[in-house]
């Protein structure tokens, strides 16, 4: 006996499950968190309808359904993810996906285009993305709509049947009912690789109207409720103090390192003909190259940078400073911001500090909360793998400078013209942190150094060793990735 | 004798203009102006070179190139100026175009897949985006590097006997060479229609790289000076409030037109059926189609809009609610967070409230200055244009009520549990100016009604009668466009 509603009963649950859902929605809209929906199922489970009813008992205003056809070329030039990634909702709205990072990886299986091991790892990432997301504030409600083979195959025939439905039965969903047991398994795999605690499955027998509806309404609104109920309360600020440990890595590094006037010319010249040419193969070889930059106040990342781009076509790299986030940068993931512009194939991007502000200004700050920045090892380490397996080049380098040469270069811009804007009130508040930045700086050192996306140390007491090395890890890392 | 630059005299210009140049950008990302340079001119002209140096000069943080290839399959499915719009910096920052909305239409017009009169057209277009960009506080500077066609021959010449670059010169440029007057002759044209006070052209004898890079330079430095010394200063906000003339097209409505129950019931039917088969016909028409509702608070444009999406395809259309624009749409001109969501082709993209609060909300209340939304008629009828020159389908409703039918329904609203939500002390405030409102959507109907974009006016006083004119009137439209 399958699971059923009669009229009456449907009816007096639905005239309830629109004022509340309606409701939850209003609470959403001034909560701090989004909303998003995934609906999975077989062909024929009523998805589509659903959604269409599903938009008429909320405020559609708000709600945005997604159901992605091809990757357009925007996004095939990007990692899988980031077609999802650019369609989070920010806080207070509401994103229904009926196309989901399941899809791909659950077709690609059952047409054996990819190995059970791909779609394993594949699975691997979506746990991560949803944990993270779930961490972020999303509440993600995930639907599996059920339908058995002689339930599909009932659902195709009457559509065809009445000529308004007709065209909602293709060629494609016989193919995949064909095919019914294999999907099935692959799903039940997916589903249950993926059901966590924090963001489990839902599944809904589909075969009856009202009882999938009325349940799939009902579980988003107590979903809803619970993550409200869950009280939005502001993290507390509290700044972090870690103390350096004597023997750590950046205090290893040998700051006495120096390159000659001469020496560095020379150097540089080649250097930089030898990174403007193999940059401009990045494109031909479908590669894009991202360069990470971190480093005390005036440890020369922008010198550096500025020797780097100098090499390299304007219309192949753009230098991104990241600063305070936008309103709408606050309303998503922290990692949003970056995920919304990263590079094409064939361009290059540069960033003056990065996503890595998480593990250091916001730790030692206190703009992020301990769970936030601690979580965000893990999560930064995720992001640049799904780069890096979708063909990102990735080079994190660390400047390091002592603190006395800080001083220095703090009293040289204020007496320079040109460089007196890059000295800030900030930098001497900073300055006195030195070294739980310096802490700081070892964990992430540490915890984020991956086999394809290792950190460079860099010695950059002399601004021409530093700049040199710097340009010689890259034109190297570039050779090998490109020959 | 060509215009050129000793080298001494280069170089103490360039060391001024550095510290000069930093300096006007750090003014720049303090103000309320972002900064865009188009640079256009002849292959070979040094556009590149320059744009390498100026990146150099500037701090490359905040500055974006672009040098746009083929448009992508997202750009494609929206009008032209579209990829430039989504590309315009915000307020503080430069964007650097060396391709630009000139590069199709002259290329266009030099292959002759344009008519003249297309590409006067064109640069119509062009004349009417750079005047509100300018306005909208852009600094608006467009150089052109201009080169005798002997000097492009030996420019190429030159760059191809170096190894280093010899890349740079590729079959294309040569057979733009062979067109060179052909080229320069519609360039002049293109330079003589768009050159105007306020975003007049620059044209640089480009043959001399010291002279070229110099004057360019200050000539950016000029431009942005002289703006940033205009001093932003706010305007003041200054309420509007019109009178109603007696016999105006609101007044003239005969809000007693009624629809019975049935008669509704079975319109209804018909007309959603309808509306859900011709929406699924955009795509393969590759048209989109925008519906824009106007009208009072409480004149039933949530609920007219229901009816609609209850028809449609949830995957096919969005429902947008204009609030208060985000801290990134504030640093933009105003439509452009109107232009950065403009629906693909085969999508319905439905509007509660548009682009017309300029001149209705934002006027009333003083958001926008006299001089701001007088303006925006003609920006909007050009913007409008634009979409339905691309062969989006657009269809703006005013639906009206009388004030005693706006005060019953703000009482239904407090006492109806579901719909306690809609009413705030904003609509209270709102009603206060009912004449005021009455006289700017008056205006508006006038001064904006255009052929391919008419005003309906829809009688909203009984709520059956306004939806199924509403739905109606999508019906015939789409009718017509698609057959």
């Amino acid at each position: 006996m399958k699971d059923a509603l009669s009229k009456p009963a449907y009816e007096a649950a639905a005239a309830d499950l629109r004022v509340a859902l309606l409701q939850a929605q209003k609470e959403l809209a001034a909560s701090g968190f989004s909303l998003v929906v995934l609906l999975g199922g077989m062909e024929g489970s009523g998805r589509g309808d659903f959604v269409n009813l599903l938009l008429t008992w909320l405020d559609a205003r708000g709600v945005e359904v997604h159901a992605l056809g091809d990757p357009t070329d925007e996004e095939r030039e990007r990692p899988f993810f980031w077609r999802f990634w650019r369609l989070l909702p920010p806080a207070g709205r509401t994103a229904v996906f009926l196309t989901s990072w399941y899809t791909d990886p659950i077709l690609d299986r059952l047409f054996k285009r990819a190995s059970r091991r791909r779609f394993e790892e594949q699975m691997g990432r979506v746990v991560q993305l949803e944990r993270m997301l779930v961490e972020e504030r999303v509440v993600l409600v995930k639907l599996w709509f059920q339908l058995s083979k002689r339930e599909q195959a009932e659902r195709f025939k009457a559509l065809r049947k009445d000529p308004a439905t007709r065209w909602r039965v293709t060629g494609r969903d016989w193919r995949l009912h064909k095919k019914y047991h294999r999907l099935r398994k692959i799903s039940r795999l997916a589903l249950a690789e993926t059901g966590s605690a924090e963001a489990p499955w839902r599944v809904i027998e589909a075969a009856d109207r009202r009882y999938r509806e009325a349940t799939a309404a009902r579980t988003i609104l107590s979903c809803l409720r619970r993550a409200l109920a869950r009280a939005p309360k502001a993290s507390p600020r509290k700044p972090d103090a870690p103390k350096p440990k004597p023997g750590n890595a950046i205090r290893g590094l040998d700051l006495s390192l120096k390159l000659s006037p001469d020496a560095f010319k020379e150097s540089l010249d080649l250097l930089q003909g030898r990174l403007g040419s193999l940059t401009r193969d990045l494109r031909r070889k479908g590669r894009s190259l991202i360069l990470a930059f971190e480093g005390p106040d005036a440890a020369g990342k922008g010198g550096a940078i500025r020797r780097l781009s100098a090499a390299m076509d304007a219309k192949l790299y753009t230098v991104k400073s990241v600063a305070a986030p936008s309103d709408e940068e606050k309303a998503h993931p922290y990692l949003w911001r970056f995920w919304r512009e990263l590079p094409r194939t064939g361009r290059v991007a540069v960033y003056d500090r990065t996503w890595y502000g998480r593990v250091l200004v916001e730790r030692i700050e206190g703009f992020a909360a301990p769970g936030q920045w601690r979580r965000a090892f893990g999560e930064i380490n995720a992001f640049e793998e799904q780069l890096r397996d979708f063909g990102v080049i990735v080079l994190k380098f660390w400047i390091a400078i002592s603190r006395a040469e800080q001083l220095r270069r703090f009293k040289d811009r204020q007496t320079t013209p040109y460089k007196q804007y890059k000295l800030t009130e900030e930098d001497w508040r900073n300055r006195e942190k030195w070294d739980a930045y310096e802490a700081a700086a070892c964990e992430m050192l540490e915890r984020t150094d991956a086999p394809g996306a290792p950190w460079v140390l860099v010695e950059g007491e002399d601004k021409r060793w530093a700049r040199i090395k710097i340009l010689k890890t890259i034109v190297k890392r570039l050779e090998r990735e490109l020959s």
